[in-house]
C-alpha cells in the first residue's frame, strides 16, 4: 500500500498573504508534497497548513516551510489570541495509509534534529514523540509561549529543549514537533434547545470526566437553529471510533427523552473512520479493506509501476 | 475526480490456462487498463475478468480481450454448465467514480458497433444499455444458447441483433454487451439452522416477490457452522442500499425470534456502497465525500498532474 504521511504544521501569521503564501510555495516546492488544505485566521494571527507526502519527504517539507517562517516572521512583533511560541508553532505528523505511528515518531524526532541543525531553532518533542511523559500535553509545553519560554528556558529544568541549546531562537522562537493519529471534528445534535443537556452529555462521554479515552467534548448552542449539540474532538479514532461515541451520545440523551437529530463532521476524516462504522453497523464478518474497489485499483496500480 | 470504468467481460473458457492467459494479456496489452480480478471455473468452463480503465480506453481493452477469445475459442467444441452464446459472452461496463451510466451506456454501444465492424461479431445490447425493453434481462437474451440463437436468428424477428447480419459468428457466436450498476455480493447470517427463517425472508426483502426492488435473494444453509443465511445480489446499491436491506432482514428475523449474527461482503465493493452505510447510521448532515482525506488527496493530485 501506498505509504502517506500528513503533516499539520501550524504558522505564527495569519495576516500577511505574502507570507503565508511564501510558507506554502515552500512546502509544495518538494517534490511529492501535496497540499490538501490551509486556513489562515486573522484574529489568531495564525495560519494551518495541510499536507500529505510520503515518509521521505514529510520531513523536507515541513522544514521548507519552517525555513521560510523563519525568515519571514518575527515573533517579537507577534500578536493575536492563540498562543504561540514559535515563528513555526508546532508541526504534527500523522500516519494515515501504509505508516505506523512509530514511523511518524521517528519522522518528528529528525524533524526536530534538523530545525536545530539546519536552523537553529530548539525544539520540543510533543504526544507520542515525547521523550518526556510531561511533554505529551501540548498545553503544558506551551504554557507562558513565546516570552513565558525565552525568560525560563535557560534557568528552568522542566523548559529544557528536547534539541538544542537552552535558548529560544531570537526571532523564530521555538517550536513543538510531534506525531499524533488524525484528528477529528464530530458534532452531534440534539433535539432541544436546552444547553444542559448537552453539557451533561458531554462530561459523561470525555475522557476528563470519566467517559472515553479518546475524546474531548462540550456542549455548544446552535442559536439559529434553536438546538444544541454535543462538540467534540475524536483525537484517536481507532481507539474511540465514531459509532461508539455516537451510540455513548444517543444512550444518554434517551435518558433526558432527547433524540439525536444528527451528527456532523467538520472538515476532513480518514476513510478507514467510516469503514469501521459501516463494519459495525452491518456486523462485518471478515471484512477486510482490500475488498474495497478503489483500495484494490491503488494496490494494483502501485504494483505495476 | 478521476474518470474509472470497470468492465468485468465473461468468457467461455475456464479450463485451458494458456488461453486464459493470452485473453488477460490482450486486455492488459492496453496502456491504462487495470487487471483487478481473475476467476476461472472449470465446472462452468468459464473465466471472468475484472479490469478498470478510463473511458478512453474501457472499449480498446474490451475488443482486445473479445479479439483474442475470438481466435482461440471455438464453441462448436465448447462444453460447461453455464449457458452461453460467445467466445465473449458478456461485457458490461459500470460506471465507478467520475463517470455516469449514460457514459456507460456510449460505451457499451461502441463497443458493440465496433465488435460487428472489427471482429465480425454480432451483439445485442443488455440491461442500461438496451435498446429494445425485453432485452433488458440477460437471461430472456440467452435463452436458448449459442445453439438455439444460431438457429433461429435468421428467422425470427426478436433474435435480430442490435448491431451486425442476422447470424452467428460461425465460431465466436455472439456477444451481449451492456452498462450496469456496480453488483456486490451481500449475505446476511441469522442465528438459527432453520432454512425455513432464511427462505421466508429472502422472499420478504427480495424483489421477485414484493421486497426492494435491486434484490435479488435467495435462502441458504451453512452446514458447518449449523446456521443459515440471506443470500442476496445488491445489483444497484445506490437504489438499494446496503443498510436499508440490512435493517429490513433484522426486523424480518426478529419476527421468528431470530437474530442476524453477522454479515458478509464476497468479493469487491465499491467504496461509495459502504460510505453510504456510515452516513445512514451516524445520521450525517451535509457530508460530502471532499471531506475524506484519501479523496482530498486524489483530488489534488489530479489537480497537479
Amino acid at each position: 500500500m501506498r505509504k502517506i504521511v500528513e503533516c499539520i504544521p501550524n504558522f505564527s501569521e495569519g495576516r500577511r498573504t505574502d507570507v503565508i503564501d511564501q510558507i506554502v510555495a515552500g512546502i509544495k516546492s518538494v517534490p511529492d508534497a501535496i497540499l490538501l488544505d490551509r486556513e489562515s485566521d486573522p484574529n489568531h494571527n495564525r495560519s494551518v497548513i495541510t499536507f500529505v507526502a510520503s515518509p521521505e519527504s514529510a520531513v523536507d517539507a515541513a522544514l521548507a516551510g519552517a525555513r521560510k517562517a523563519a525568515e519571514l516572521i518575527d515573533l517579537n512583533r507577534h500578536t493575536g489570541e492563540h498562543p504561540r511560541m514559535g515563528a513555526t508553532d508546532v508541526i504534527p505528523f500523522v500516519p494515515i495509509s501504509g505508516v505506523t505511528m512509530e514511523e511518524c515518531v521517528a519522522l518528528a524526532r529528525e524533524c526536530g534534529q534538523r530545525l536545530w541543525t539546519e536552523l537553529g531553532i530548539p525544539v520540543y518533542l510533543y504526544e507520542k514523540a515525547a521523550v518526556r511523559p510531561e511533554r505529551e500535553n501540548l498545553a503544558a509545553i506551551r504554557k507562558g509561549q513565546f516570552e513565558g519560554i525565552r525568560e525560563g528556558i535557560a534557568t528552568s529544568e522542566d523548559r529544557r529543549p528536547d534539541f538544542g541549546d537552552a535558548r529560544v531562537h531570537p526571532t523564530a522562537g521555538i517550536t513543538a514537533v510531534g506525531a499524533r493519529p488524525p484528528l477529528i471534528a464530530y458534532n452531534i445534535n440534539l433535539g432541544t434547545s436546552d444547553i444542559e443537556v448537552a453539557n451533561k452529555i458531554a462530561r459523561a462521554v470525555r475522557h476528563q470526566n470519566g467517559g472515553l479515552r479518546y475524546v474531548k467534548a462540550l456542549g455548544f448552542e446552535l442559536k439559529d437553529r434553536g438546538i444544541v449539540q454535543v462538540s467534540m474532538n475524536m483525537v484517536n479514532c481507532e481507539g474511540t471510533p465514531l459509532f461508539r461515541v455516537f451510540e455513548m451520545v444517543k444512550r444518554e440523551a434517551e435518558r433526558y427523552g432527547v433524540s439525536v437529530i444528527g451528527s456532523e463532521i467538520v472538515g476532513l476524516v480518514p476513510q478507514m473512520a467510516l469503514n469501521a462504522v459501516a463494519d459495525f453497523y452491518l456486523q462485518l464478518e471478515g471484512f477486510s479493506a482490500a475488498q474495497i474497489l478503489e483500495h484494490r485499483l491503488q494496490s494494483a496500480m502501485e504494483a505495476e509501476r
